[in-house]
């Protein structure tokens, strides 16, 4: 997908010899390619700058679309001769670096003046309460309504109907109509990511999205990262509880409800009508289907198939859970004396 | 209960039978009561609208002074005579849609113009700092500290010599004296409810409130949620940390400790003095006996008695869970050569 | 430590002699020494008032320059003679009404008339938004961006290059260059401790700070407090996620991971380079090594050695754990018939 301008400026373009020399990197290939944007290798098309991380480039589908990137002197020589690339110790990073120097997120721009910006559009039938924010170029939708000390960031789109509470804040992200937000949740943050650089850790840049489809509801103190180069999606009358953490590039289905505490990790995705329990948590990129149900307190690691339900830390089947539940307490039960 | 009129407006009084109406509801009895709240079917009293989910009441204790309440058609046919119903494939959506023409939260209402309302009423030895929002109706007690960026809404009653952090905000909610909230902390949001509607899943809709009696604490980023006819009570001197869930109706006794991520679902009883360790959670409609201790981590799914000690998911007394993470233990360890 | 003053205003000193009399208890030794200050018993200097709780102050190493003490009769028959005392039924209670008396945080102070305090020092290259609020005394250094609504302490430092996020707010901090808090983190609140006093139980005062070094990361909604008497200390370039709880006292290395929902309690200490996975939690006073692995949902009671991947609840080495978790599964599978 292309970098959504609305939240990410443009800081001009770089051609592939300019930003391997700003990386301090080495270029192969056509140097003077145009890098309009960046991208996740599987995704990118023309004029977009992705990355590989190891050395065997196998372990991604690469776009068809791929005209250039970033990879390692090992994963270099395996790709094909069409593809120009920037050969770099630490091909995360140098992707970072020249991300950065194309693109700056809207919301570490200059300060408004004003809470209200003068470019923000905002329907004369929307509430907007004392100390709330609105950046430029943001939009605010008939009957809803924007709670004391909520921030709507710069391009940030707010269908109609809403209801944003005390303290929430929203960034990089599309809200449907009927989207309802509990006080203090968090849209739109930067996602945890961690690359290693020159100088040891450093955060990964995030030029994604949030989508909240129509009829969202996001509990209290929740929060829902926007994506690294896609988008988190979730979907119509999903149902969030308070202090979940869903991860970026999450995709949620149509009507799935999230217990407290559910923590959804990086690329997970979850089908139409599933129901999460109270503290669920699902490690990065599980697939899980249409119609499951995991119990409270499980944490999944495996793809789960439509309709099942799961139980347990690791989660399994949830007969066989309880099967171990209950043969484990039966044989360290002390047995009666006659 | 009575529906407070400090938090939820009244929309002007429905006969049963203009109610069945703008549900498109079928009415059985008598079409001119006058409806003049809502209330859960075991404690409504005289004018007051309840409804049943299922199809045998007998699973609920009716109220005594239960005048009218909306069922489907075959907990309908179950139901003594003299009571007035609506009749409704989805009781609990059509109840829903009655009672938001019968009352609308007050946060819901038109913005003040000021962060301070003219209305509140706030003692000249209260502190009120910087970006501190109050809402119409609102009272803030002697020596009381209103932190920047706090929310206090409408109609919220806080205490002498109480302290609410920095971006803090109650809704719905009656706070005693010698309150303290720490900064980020969300008092009276609407509880976690999803009602099937004939679209699809739908918020239920909430007209309790949250009381905190005195000397309570609640802990930064703390959640706990109004109840949804009822209170959400927590009692004198109990202390909450960071980042818990306390859900809709639930009581909290006296002295009780509750440790980071504790997570207590809808309705759950705890007694005076129990300890709750970190990321306790405690599934819906538990009764935890007074002076019981949970383990750090522990998921209990069973009502627990008085001054008992238990652990593990799910959780069963300690020492039964001691013994079997060491006997399990025992049975996987290795045996040394000799 | 002596404690800070730009975070915690002096109210005048005490000799111990009216310090006893202010809190009602009993004088034993040299009632003309001056309270400077407050401190933990092993790391009190010359003017500090410690404490010890219980009988037997064997259990704790009793720093060499105590002078004064607040501790219960049994425990002071025990102590050397040139420690004067204060003799009390509830050393920590009593300790606490001392205390207060002679520090006052100055978040608690009168509230500033503007938004941006006067005597605040904010670098002209630093970006203020809209609402948000710069206590007195506060530093902002160049090129550090606060968010809309974001609450800046008294005193607080903020260095250069830092992100402050939408809502989120710093009390009681050191902060250094290039530090990011994502929108709703709470740094600074007073850590969880209850003291039983006289009336039931109490909010433990807490006199230290956060320190957050250069290039720390701070997840969107989570909470870490400041400590009692000591610092809470959070390396160089350690990425905390979102919704994490680090408690007082807490000690992390540099280049630390802590992924969603990690709980870390008080006083632990984690070594450099270690990463915890989603909703690990880890008992008070519990040493991690450096470069350890703990899996995600682990609940870790028990020191770990340097190096070593731990996993399960309570957590074991990760093969013992796998092993158990598999032996487990194994004997509670049904046979398949032939």
């Amino acid at each position: 997908m292309t970098v959504d301008s609305r939240f990410y400026a443009p800081l001009g373009a770089l051609t592939l010899e300019s930003a391997a020399a700003l990386a301090g990197a080495v270029l192969v290939g056509d140097g003077q390619l145009e890098i309009s944007g960046v991208a996740a290798a599987d995704t990118a098309g023309p004029g977009e700058l992705a990355f590989l991380e190891g050395d065997h480039p196998g372990q991604v589908s690469l776009s068809h679309a791929l005209q250039m990137i970033v990879v390692n002197e090992a994963a270099s020589a395996h790709l094909a001769d069409g593809v120009s690339r920037i050969v770099s110790r630490q091909p995360r990073h140098t992707h970072s670096v020249i991300a950065r120097a194309l693109l700056r997120p809207r919301f570490l721009g200059p300060a408004e003046r004003s809470a209200i910006s003068p470019s923000a559009r905002v329907h004369p039938g929307a509430v907007i309460c004392p100390g709330a924010v609105i950046g430029a170029g943001a939009a605010v939708g008939e009957g809803t309504i924007i709670s004391p000390n909520a921030v709507i960031g710069p391009g940030v789109q707010v269908g109609r109907h809403g209801f944003i509470g005390a303290g929430a804040s929203v960034n990089c992200a599309l809200l449907g109509d009927f989207v309802t937000l509990l006080a203090g949740a968090r849209i739109g943050e930067t996602g945890f990511g961690v690359i290693p650089g020159p100088n040891g850790l450093e955060d990964a840049p995030h030029f994604g999205r949030v989508i909240l489809q129509d009829h969202v509801t996001v509990g209290a103190n929740t929060c829902i990262d926007r994506g690294v180069f896609a988008d988190t999606i979730i979907g119509e009358r999903t149902k969030i509880d308070n202090l979940c953490q869903i991860a970026h590039n999450v995709v949620l289905g149509r009507s799935v409800i999230v217990a407290a505490f559910g923590g959804i990790s990086g690329s997970v995705r979850v089908g139409d009508g599933s129901m999460l329990g109270g503290r669920v948590g699902i490690a990065d990129h599980v697939k899980v289907g249409e119609g499951v149900s995991l119990a409270g307190s499980s944490g999944l690691f495996r793809d789960v198939a439509a309709g099942e339900t799961w139980g347990g830390t690791p989660a399994k089947p949830i007969r066989e859970w309880m099967r171990e539940v209950a043969w484990l307490s039966k044989q360290t039960r002390p047995k009666k004396k006659d």
